[in-house]
C-alpha cells in the first residue's frame, strides 16, 4: 500500500510543479530535500518573486512517528498510543496580483500501527480556493471540477464533502469563511483500499484543471495600491486560519515536523489593521458579502 | 475587590497612554469603548503611523461568562464549570524602526465563583520585550527595572518570574525564544489580595519607565531597508507566537471576545520568507545567537 501511494505522491508533485511553473512562466522551483531525525523525510519546492506567483509551495513528505500527536487523536481516541507514518503532498499558491485566488491542495495517506492488531489507514485531502476579489464564474468553474472528480465515486461525494469544506475553512472567531470552498474529505477508508486510494488519486489529479484555468483568466488585470492593500489584509485571515485552526498545520508543528516546510504556507507579505472597515457595496465589501457566506455555486 | 482592581487597571491604561503618545510625538491614540453582548466591554486603544510607532494598542477589557473557556482550565481543572470576571491591560507597541524593540505587557485580575463556594482569584501579568538588533544595555536596562519592581515582594521573586517569562515566550517549533524576557506570572493569590494587588501594581506602574528610555535611545539610528526586512521578517515570529501558543489571544478568541481588540496585538506588516539564512556574526545572526538565548541579564 504504501509503495504504491508513495510512488503517486510523488509524481503528483512532479506534475504539478511542472504545470505551475508553465502557468508562472518566469520562476523555477528550487527544491531542499530533507530528512528527520526522528524518521521520514521530504522534497520541499518552493517558487518565489515569479511572473504570477509571488511565493508557493509544493511539499511532499513522508514522515513516521512512535505515537500520534494530540491534534490527530483527540478526535479518534482510538489512534492514541500508536506508531504512525504519514504521506502527503501539500500546496499553497499565493499570487502576485490580487485578481488571482491563493489556491490551497492536499491529499495524504495516513496508517497507525500497534502490534497485535489490524493496522488502521485512511486517506485526505481536498482543495480550496481564497479569492480576493469574486468573480461568479472562477467560483462555478473551480466547483464545477471539484464536482466532476468526485462524481464516479457517488452522487452525493460532491456535496458531502464540500459541506465538510465549508465547515472545516471556517474561522469561528471572524464568523468568516476562509475562501469560497471546495472539497475537503478525511478518515476515508470505507470504500475500501482500491476506491479511497482512486478518489485520492481523482482529487489530486484534478486540481491543475481548477486552479490553472483561472490563473490564465486574471493574471493580466491591472491593479493599484488598492487592491494591493487588500490583499495584504485579507493575507491576514489566512495566517490567522493555518496558525489557530488548521489541523494539517498543528499536526505538523507537534509531530515536530520540519517547521520551513510547514510554514510554507504562510504568505509573503501580509497586514493587520485594526478594525479595518471597507465601503458598503465596494468590490471589497462584494467579497464577504456576496462571495464568503456559503453557498451552492453550481 | 473588583472596584478596586478596575479603578487602578483604567488608570493605568491613561497613564500608558499619555506617556506613549509624549514618546512619540506625532500620533494620538483613538479609543473605541465597545460592550459585548454576553457581558462586559472594554476600551481598546490604538495608536498608527505615528513618529516612533508604527501600530501599538492598550486595551483595558472587563468581560465576564458562564464558564472558563477550556484555554483556561486545561491546567486547572477546579476551574472547570465555574462563571467568572477578567479584566485587565492589554498592551503591545510596534515601532517603525527596526533598532527599537517591540514590547508587550499585561496586568490582569480573575474571579471564578461558583454558588455555595469560595470564590478563587488570582492576579497574572508580566512584560517582555521583543528586540530586532540586539543592545546588551538595553536588556540589562528592561531586566534591571523588572527587578526593582519585584524587590519588595521577596528575593527570589525576581528569579522565578524571569525564569517563567523564558519559559512561556519561547517558540517551540522554532526552538527559539520569542524575544529577551521579563517577567511572567499567573494564580497569583499566595501572598492575599492586598499584597497580590500591590505587586500587579508595582509590575505595572513600572512598565514605562522599562520601555520609553529604550525606545529615546535608539529611536534616531538610521536604517535602510536591510533593517526594515530583517524587522519585518522577525515580525513573523511574533504572529507564530500569539496565534499559536499566547494563551491571553487563545482565552479571548474562545471566550467570544472582541476579535478586533484582541488581535490588534497582530504588527501592522509581517512577511515570511521560505528558509531564510543570515550571513554567520552579522548584527541579523547576532539576533538568535547572542539575544534570543535564555540568559542572566543582570
Amino acid at each position: 500500500m504504501l509503495e504504491q501511494v508513495k510512488s503517486y505522491l510523488m509524481s503528483l508533485q512532479d506534475s504539478i510543479c511542472r504545470d505551475i511553473e508553465k502557468a508562472d512562466g518566469v520562476a523555477k522551483f528550487e527544491e531542499d530535500a530533507w530528512t528527520r531525525e526522528q524518521g521520514g523525510g521530504g522534497r520541499t519546492r518552493v517558487i518565489t518573486h515569479g511572473g504570477v506567483f509571488e511565493k508557493g509551495g509544493v511539499n511532499f513528505s513522508h514522515v513516521h512517528g512512535s505515537s500520534m500527536p494530540s491534534s490527530a487523536t483527540s478526535a479518534r481516541p482510538e489512534l492514541a498510543g500508536r506508531s504512525f507514518e504519514a504521506m502527503g503532498v501539500s500546496l499553497v499558491m499565493h499570487p502576485n496580483n490580487p485578481y488571482v485566488p491563493t489556491s490551497h491542495a492536499n491529499v495524504r495517506f495516513f496508517i497507525a500501527e500497534k502490534e497485535g492488531e489490524e493496522p488502521i489507514w485512511w486517506f485526505g485531502g481536498g482543495y480550496d480556493l481564497t479569492p480576493y476579489y469574486g468573480f461568479r464564474e472562477d467560483c462555478q468553474h473551480w466547483h464545477e471540477i471539484a464536482a466532476k472528480a468526485c462524481a464516479p465515486f457517488g452522487d452525493k461525494v460532491y456535496s458531502e464533502y464540500k459541506k465538510w469544506c465549508d465547515d472545516y475553512f471556517f474561522l469561528k472567531h471572524r464568523n468568516e469563511a476562509r475562501g469560497i470552498g471546495g472539497l475537503f474529505f478525511d478518515d476515508l477508508n470505507k470504500w475500501g483500499f482500491e476506491k479511497s486510494f482512486s478518489f485520492m488519486r481523482s482529487v489530486g489529479d484534478s486540481f491543475l484543471g481548477a486552479y490553472c484555468p483561472i490563473v490564465e483568466k486574471r493574471r493580466h488585470i491591472e491593479f493599484g495600491s488598492r487592491e494591493r492593500e487588500f490583499q495584504l489584509y485579507r493575507r491576514g485571515r489566512y495566517v490567522e486560519f493555518n496558525l489557530v485552526f488548521d489541523r494539517g498545520t498543528l499536526f505538523g508543528l507537534q509531530s515536530g515536523g520540519r517547521t520551513e516546510s510547514i510554514l510554507m504556507s504562510m504568505p509573503p507579505l501580509v497586514s493587520w489593521e485594526y478594525n479595518r472597515q471597507f465601503e458598503p457595496n465596494s468590490r471589497e465589501d462584494e467579497l464577504v458579502q456576496k462571495y464568503l457566506p456559503k453557498q451552492d455555486w453550481i
